[in-house]
Order: structure tokens, then C-alpha cells, then sequence
């Protein structure tokens, strides 16, 4: 059954993580696994310099200069009981431009409050995205938190 | 650090559950969580009857049918410990026409075994994509099976 946006709202808020697509110029799409916070209709996705990474500019953010669209995904898998499943999917733009101080500054703490592993670290990027469309679905009206 | 063919092979069967990104006109993309079974080259995603939908010929049909370029991703997300992400990305394309019998009963069967939810069902849709590009990043050398 389709979610309402409060629900979308409130399980996208308490999910740990989401999976990131963006448009790639080639493959169509790309996917990957991201840790993000939500501010009002804002979302901020991380570059962080702990994951280790292969290199270079990460792929994600080349997408993204090509193309300012993407989506973040959430959603709660578990097992064999398909009666707690559900999905929430924002549908995202890259904002324009470096944000202001201020709001970088808040949402870098809201990170580091989400995840311990980020006190103390800087990140190398913050891509802020602002929520175009919410949608979700659940199997049951009793669909609750991620486990 | 990157994960070579064999190992990303070994993560993306043995995962359960994966996200599938699809080409939306719109929005750019679109991402959706999915059951899938990998046979060689192949990855074969139900459209089924358990699950309840909302209506309709569902969006992600309608994207493929726009544009047969998905991706599917798995990860292993353990909350706080992240020496143990992985992540594995197949590239797809959706393969033209309706599948010869006998493969569509061989992903079929496949399904059934994997997900005992599908014993005595059948399908509304079977997607098949032929697998493009696969790819995968773990934090550590000693990423193991989802959990």
C-alpha cells in the first residue's frame, strides 16, 4: 500500500542508510550505498575520507556534474518475513553552488551526531540535495523502523 | 578497496535482496527494492503476485520500457561497524523480447528455490537483463557474506 508523506518522512528520517542513484551518462543509472541526513526538505550525502575510496573524483559526484538529478532509497529488508517490508524513495536535485556557511555547518553536525564515526572527521565533499518527491510503500499498515 | 569479478560474483548470488535502478524520462531515475535470481550472464527479476501493488503497470515496467539500461545493487549494511561494508553493482540491460521457454522456466525455478514465498506461484512479469559491467568496493579484505 502507498505510504502517506508523514510516514515517508518519519521512516526515511530513522533509516541508517540509503542507496544513492544517480544518472550516468553511459550506463543509464548507478547505485551506491550512502550514509545521509535530512534537514526539512534538504538531504546531505557525505564524501568522507574513512570508507576507504579507489581514487580520484568519486563517480557519484562526476554523475552529478553531468546530471543534477538522483534518487535516495530506503528501505527495510528482512528475510523471510515479507510482511514488514517496505520502501521509502525521495526523489532529489542537486542544489546549486556551494551552500551557505551556516547551513553546511549545521548539516555537518547533524552528521556527526547520525554517526559516531564522524566526530572529529572532516569531509572531503557535502553534496546537498533538495526533495523534489517523496513516495513509499509498505506490505502492511504496521510497517515500522528499519531493524 | 575494489573487489575483483570473482568475489563480486560470489556477494551478488548469495545476496537476497537488491535495489534496482531504472532510467526515469522525468525524474532522471527511479530505485526500488527487488527479489532477483543470477543465472550466468543473467539476472531475472519477478514481477509478483505476493507483494501487494498499488495498481497499474508498475513504474519500473514503464522505465524499461522507456530506456533498457537498470542497475541492480547489494551491500552489507552492519550499523555501527563498518569494517564490514561491501558493495556490488551490476550494470544491466534488458534483454529484447520474450525469453525462449526454457529459460524463462529455468529463472523461474530458480526464483522458487531461492524464495520459498514463490513455491505454487506464479509471476505477472519476468524481467531478464543480461549483465554489462560488474563492479564492487569493500572496506576490508575480509568482507564477508550478507548478513
Amino acid at each position: 500500500m502507498r505510504l502517506g508523506g508523514a510516514r515517508c518522512e518519519h521512516l526515511i528520517r530513522t533509516s541508517e542508510r540509503g542507496v544513492l542513484a544517480t544518472v550516468h551518462p553511459v550506463r543509464g543509472v548507478d547505485a551506491v550505498p550512502v550514509c545521509f541526513v535530512i534537514d526539512a526538505d534538504r538531504v546531505a550525502v557525505p564524501v568522507d575520507r574513512i570508507k576507504p575510496k579507489t581514487g580520484g573524483t568519486l563517480q557519484r559526484v562526476r554523475n552529478l556534474e553531468h546530471d543534477r538529478r538522483a534518487a535516495l532509497l530506503c528501505d527495510r529488508w528482512d528475510g523471510d518475513d515479507w510482511s514488514q517490508l517496505w520502501w521509502v524513495r525521495a526523489s532529489l536535485e542537486l542544489t546549486e553552488g556551494d551552500q551557505e556557511h551556516q547551513v553546511r555547518t549545521e548539516l555537518e553536525a547533524a552528521l556527526r551526531q547520525k554517526y559516531h564515526h564522524y566526530v572529529d572527521q572532516s569531509f572531503t565533499k557535502l553534496l546537498v540535495f533538495r526533495i523534489t518527491r517523496l513516495t513509499g510503500w509498505s506490505a502492511s499498515a504496521s510497517a515500522t523502523e528499519p531493524a
